[in-house]
């Protein structure tokens, strides 16, 4: 067991088991966590401006144990890593509810169809259904590109999936690359812009 | 420390320290706990029947340890609870973005300004100029009372606050009495229905 600065320590548990040791220190084990940086990043400097308020949702977790030690803060001491019931991000742009899923693809030829689960995209489909803008934002770190992907085509996608994953050339076909600038390494926005909204700031599809 | 069935065990820390002994068991100390339950089930209830999807954000949390065990779930053995940079709940009803913060009050007389941090209150004033319906939802305990207040009201009396604290009088001049149903115990989009939407689903300012 590391903690985050990288220094390690070991527990003894009340059932005198050690701890096992491991590299991983982070949520989930640590995967997309570069592009979640990104996207917060992205996020601070969309809210620094009052562009729009969108936020990262808390990792859940299932809270089992908690400490109150006297004269200092509650130390949680027990807690499980939950499956998400929705998205990871979600806030209002230009009077428009906005959601979304963000994750990295390791792989060079296919994104797998379990990196999201069942639940987040039947959420995003609740989404569309009430009127908001609903996307998966996927980054191929091979080859370092962050693709924007309409919740529609990924929905679809999953519920006619004759197979386990998602090449890569459907996201040539049915994406588009998301733009980076130093302050926005994710500038999404940018992308909900040209898809949904026009100059008169109606929607692509005549809704207001 | 207790967990959450109630068996109560004690961990030796690596400093050699036993840990303290409390009865609180849950996030945040408990407190607003049946309020949460209240506006969880009306939220499932919205859910399923399609009115709206509005979801309770993770309790957040600081991870500073996670143990690995070998063939089982991560266990996350320290983290600390953070102070929310926005509210509790969001969402999305008739193609608008929903934001608001629930709060218990356990005065006869008062509601604690403290009980909201000033950047929620900031979040709910970004909220409102983006074009979503923000609002507080607060439970006087002692009167089983809860009332829908909308964010300018708090917003305004926030700043312009010469007290610490909200007194009863003001909710019954400023709010609305939530109803509550057995399947939604606080039902409160009737409220955003009245102030919010006529009959034809337009806002009460006129925009869509």
């Amino acid at each position: 067991m590391y903690n985050i600065s990288g220094e390690s320590t070991m527990v003894n548990y009340p059932n005198g088991r050690k701890s096992s040791w491991a590299v991983r220190t982070t949520s989930a084990g640590g995967r997309g966590m570069m592009l979640e940086k990104d996207i917060n990043m992205s996020n601070d400097s969309y809210l620094a401006d009052d562009t729009a308020v969108i936020h990262k949702k808390p990792t859940p977790v299932t809270i089992v144990k908690v400490d109150y030690p006297q004269r200092s803060a509650a130390k949680i001491t027990e807690a499980y890593f939950k499956i998400p019931s929705t998205t990871d991000y979600n806030g209002i742009y230009k009077g428009k509810y906005i959601d979304f899923e963000a994750k990295e693809c390791a792989s060079r030829t296919s994104f797998p169809l379990k990196s999201i689960h069942p639940h987040q995209i039947r959420h995003l489909d609740s989404v569309l259904r009430h009127g908001g803008i609903a996307f998966v934002i996927v980054r191929w770190v091979e080859y370092d590109e962050t693709w924007f992907i309409q919740a529609r085509d990924m929905i679809d996608f999953f519920d006619n999936a004759s197979r386990r994953s998602i090449p890569y050339d459907w996201f040539q076909q049915h994406g588009v690359l998301i733009p980076a600038t130093y302050i926005r390494p994710v500038d999404y926005l940018k992308i909900v812009d040209r898809l949904y909204f026009d100059k008169g700031g109606t929607t692509s599809d005549g809704r207001k």
